[in-house]
């Protein structure tokens, strides 16, 4: 495969209960995508070419049983069919073990095509957590999956909307839990992993931005110490690498200011305080991307908007902006493996 | 006094080190804040005068030594005169304990005018907390400045910003402590608060939101167990009075639902949870309102700026927005006075 083919995504349609299936019609239905990758659909055609009769969206189906099959012929779309749905016992909008059955299938063949390189990366829609469980697969999400399949520990969440970027020194935890991991040696790797991707994204000189954890950067001691424990010696073990690290930043300004260009991304110290930034700019836009695998992997960053599942009216952006980056980091990996 | 005179605002120049005076003189010449209100600036008249030369904003400066002897007049601003800077001693852009005495000196005076009905409301410029200090004033700002001379201890920082509005359980306090304070009864008292200037501002039925504190709402107690021990026995309580009030509402979400429009306030549980959303859609352009005093209190939300003291370069947009709010507070209170 040459360098310059456009890269090969495969792109998960998540629980088919939630609107997975109908975003993909519409992602796939845009020039704009069609022109930056080559689509493999990882799910189900039948799924597939329902949710095309309820989007009403232009392209049909072509099942394939391997990449190898794969055309990326304008108008169509290449679905790795694995056939794991019985259409008659689809439900919109409910819980639905054989949904998460077939969601969990879907994520794992994508993992294990990456792993052997035969997609450059895995675009995932969103699960029912749910479903999963109840299908007897106990994770708490993708990430979970992800880690155990690619056999690694240390990942972290980056968020991704409008130029807003953000990683996670923990996500799903309580928040008195999330307090005990703001350690000194899980903010470094967390930066680390962060300052990587910057530059797997083409930037030359990535400027980090370490948030507090307390208010006003716990205002010098005087609310809570984990600036000055933690936080600082993590940035000034960072700053003497030579890298571009501000921080402990105070939390209420360091989003804004890295929304207007001063920092190309924020090492946030737990879960809502990189989420909320991210979903208060839009709650359909933002893209998730595992960082710390082997491989490759974007998100949307919602639900399965089981609301809308079915009703042909979910809002693709989120799943457009996840596949535009899946392509940038194809291409930076390579970049630098030509370098 | 009728009550169909426009609102006469008592306007505090805060920090003279800062960007407060200059502020001051871009806000009243606008033609649409002059329109609104009969505003009393509080401050130093040789320091007003110094602002209008360093912005070059039309107007003269006027000295009163009483609120009786304000004239309002277009052109000019009625300056309360403290005569308590010496101009020769400013020093812009640096922390100054003559400017720590005068600020403390301008709100106390705002305090007591508003205590007895003299203004209808006070707008408040930055302070400086170490010039404050410095100057033998103990406090962490004007929040517990205003507690004290109103002799209140229940009250909430209220942060509005682009419709989006947001109170606080808790502000100045390390995230370990302020998830102590996520109590059932607090965050009742400060729902009952952030209803009433709902009420004040005008609306019939306030839909207020009650934020989670933990990742996800608490995913059912799995993270966390605030949500289920503390945050939903307090809207449970509130449902029952009929007051429209939905929570716990998972913290990455909720700000973006009532910026949208589904809430016309959201009960934050720490400051970060409730000052970022805020903050990321503009750091100096929201407003800041002290809920649960006797008096009407409105403040820019931002510091002094001292990078941009002396420059003439400071951004008015926070204090427009502070008098323009002041003015809706004072207009609600009276018509519930007339009902």
């Amino acid at each position: 495969m040459s360098n310059n083919s456009p890269a090969l995504l495969g792109i998960t349609i998540g629980d088919v209960c939630g609107s997975g299936p109908e975003i993909v019609t519409k992602a796939l239905a845009l020039p704009e995508v069609r022109a930056l990758c080559r689509p493999l659909v990882i799910g189900d055609s039948a799924v597939l070419r329902q949710a095309y009769r309820i989007t009403g969206e232009p392209g049909q189906v072509r099942s394939v049983n391997s990449v190898a099959k794969a055309a990326f012929e304008p108008g169509t779309m290449d679905v790795l069919d694995l056939h794991n749905i019985d259409l008659a016992k689809l439900t919109y909008g409910r819980v639905n073990p054989m949904a998460g059955e077939a969601a969990y299938e879907y994520v794992v063949r994508a993992i294990e095509l990456a792993l052997v390189g035969k997609i450059g990366a895995i675009v995932t829609s969103a699960l029912n957590k749910e479903a999963l469980n109840l299908a007897g697969y106990h994770y708490a999400g993708h990430t979970e999956i992800l880690r155990e399949l690619c056999g690694v520990t240390d990942v972290t969440m980056m968020l991704v909307s409008q130029g807003l970027r953000v990683t996670h020194v923990s996500t799903h935890l309580s928040l008195r839990q999330a307090i005990e991991r703001v350690k000194r040696e899980r903010i470094v790797r967390v930066a680390e992993l962060t300052r990587q991707a910057l530059l797997d994204l083409g930037m030359k000189k990535p400027r980090l931005a370490v948030a507090a954890l307390n208010p006003h950067a716990g205002e010098g001691g005087l609310f809570g110490h984990e600036e000055v424990a933690e936080i600082a010696p993590a940035v000034a073990e960072l700053q003497k690498r030579g890298w571009d690290v501000t921080g402990p930043v105070p939390a209420d300004s360091v989003y804004w200011r890295a929304l207007h260009g001063q920092f190309d991304a924020v090492v946030a110290m737990y879960h809502d305080q990189g989420h909320i930034p991210i979903k208060v700019l839009g709650l359909f836009e933002g893209v998730n991307v595992t960082l710390g695998l082997p491989i490759i992997r974007t998100s949307v960053d919602h639900g399965t908007n089981f609301g809308k599942a079915g009703k042909g009216t979910a809002n693709p952006t989120s799943l457009i902006e996840a596949i535009k980056l899946a392509v940038r980091f194809v291409k930076g990996r390579r970049r630098q493996t030509d370098a």
